[in-house]
């Protein structure tokens, strides 16, 4: 084991659009661990659009990522050096050890994982947190029954995927809008959604009103803006809309939502969420999740960058809509 | 009594601003009633904001006015004839008879009220549907606790001012919003809340902070727009919003919610709602303000238009916010 492992810091707040001078890597010493802690070997970091938000200098839900610090990320990897019980060397661990090659931790928020049936990447996608997310908004806030419609944004992406298809497990008409014919052609065909629309293709009213002949029920909102009109101007009466976020205002500019009567005279119910502070939901929905995935009912895709360097690269691409799936780096 | 009376009818749909030209005085004769109707002579029409919405053309919650026809409305008046056994003459009675000095009813969405302790116009206000607007938005969506601290728009309304009453009588800090110093000192001074906000002062945003030291934990909107925006960005973590009306847009101007990141880094609940479809709840709502406006408890203002002939003035005035308390008219 080398005595050095590489990190990724930020080095600086993005001003407008996060660039790649906002990171620096760190070569940094491997620490020494106390007793009741972990040592971990990072194999996996995952990259989620929530990370940009965190890098603003405002108030939201959680403490702005410090300049200087280690990124914030998600993480899954195996345990190298253990003074913990209830951890041994070789166990598959998913934690929050940042944008880094190794961790230590406590054993706080640190969850060992079976990759029995289940690749160890699937936990930081469909069987992890963006999964969680997509299993919240849907059974907790959209709540729809058989025979409605839904409707999701950033539809291939690691929350947009799990969303249809749980909707489409429970008898719902699932409609995806993505970026672009190739990844609509993945969201119809090999996730089974319903219908998907290219917000690219530059008709976007006239396309989704002709996949959702009966109105909208529900909606799971990624993007926030243009996308998001659209849809409420196809609501039904006492439709749900679970705001999960708005990757299209995250470099600052304003994302105003314009279609404000129809939440008034459809009678709509919208609510902003963050999964994380729902602990007591995630045994029930990650159980749901892996043996859907375990089964291969559960559908994923992931984009891997390769190498810790290549993150924030990856990053910057995630907030432009050029992954394909699950953005994940592997790390060495 | 006279063969004739006078109604109300929309002449023409708005383009814009309403204007008295797109309302047509009527004098109609006196119809007879069958078995089971009864002839009511109108004391009192309501005029409310939600008429606006109604004369529009739109997918809405309820059909549009239709041309020509009477406008729709609530009145407060006595039964002149009768031939359902349900109603005596002489009885007092709510309904919807529209703009109209008269009207004929079957009985249903008929309501006999008693004005022994409560005047017959408060069952247009405090005691009717404006007030269980207030009731069902405060109790069912808002969900205040004690300590919390509400903010309510459009404050020495017919609604609003109920609003902050019930926020008061449940130990909250009721903070209300309204046009003019004449009618922010009413809303402290005489409906007890503890601060009011003249928006028109010009100094919306530093007013709001210093009324709300402690951020807000709900909102009851009438008004939308810039009041709306200026009162998100004051939102704590998993706030209430009742969207009960969007005045400042009524007129078919756009009104965007340019705040939309705080819905979802503060995790914010969002409810458009149209209380005549809780007919469940008006029961124990109207038990509850009628007990509080019997015994004083629960203040109320009205401002009165003299005659039919004056209600579209008038109506155009409530639009403008020119009205100061629930906006009647009475009739002769």
């Amino acid at each position: 084991m080398n005595n050095s492992y590489q990190r990724i810091v930020m080095a600086s707040r993005p001003n407008g659009e996060v660039k790649v001078e906002n990171f620096r890597l760190e070569t940094v010493p491997v620490p020494e661990i106390n007793d009741g802690e972990v040592l971990i070997r990072n194999h996996f970091l995952s990259l989620d659009p929530y990370m940009r938000m965190r890098m603003e200098d405002v108030k939201s839900y959680a403490a702005p990522q410090a300049i200087g610090d280690t990124m914030i990320g998600g993480t899954a990897g195996q345990i190298v050096a253990t003074k913990n019980p209830k951890f041994a060397i070789g166990d598959y661990v998913v934690g929050m050890q940042g944008w880094a090659e190794m961790g230590v931790s406590d054993g706080t928020l640190l969850r060992k994982v079976d990759t029995t049936h289940i690749p160890l990447s699937a936990y930081l996608g469909a069987v992890g947190m963006p999964g969680m997310t997509a299993w919240y908004g849907f059974t907790q806030i959209m709540q729809a029954k058989p025979g409605e419609t839904i409707v999701v944004s950033a539809a291939s992406g690691a929350v947009g995927s799990v969303v249809g298809q749980l909707a489409k497990l429970r008898g719902c008409r699932a409609v995806g809008i993505a970026g672009g014919a190739e990844k609509c052609a993945y969201v119809v065909n090999e996730l089974g959604f319903d219908a998907c629309i290219d917000y690219k293709a530059g008709n976007l009213l006239a396309d989704l009103a002709a996949a959702t002949p009966d109105g909208i029920d529900a909606i799971f909102e990624n993007v926030g803006g243009e996308i998001f009109d659209a849809c409420l101007s196809r609501m039904n009466p006492f439709g749900r809309i679970a705001l999960c976020g708005m990757i299209a205002g995250y470099d600052g500019e304003p994302l105003p939502i314009k279609n404000t009567r129809v939440l008034l005279t459809m009678r709509l119910s919208m609510r902003g969420f963050i999964v994380s502070e729902y602990p007591e939901l995630w045994p029930q929905g990650l159980k749901e999740l892996g043996g859907l995935a375990a089964t291969g009912k559960l559908k994923f895709r992931e984009s891997v960058a390769p190498g810790l360097a290549a993150a924030p690269e990856a990053f910057l691409g995630l907030l432009k809509g050029k992954n394909f799936g699950k953005q994940l780096v592997k790390l060495n």
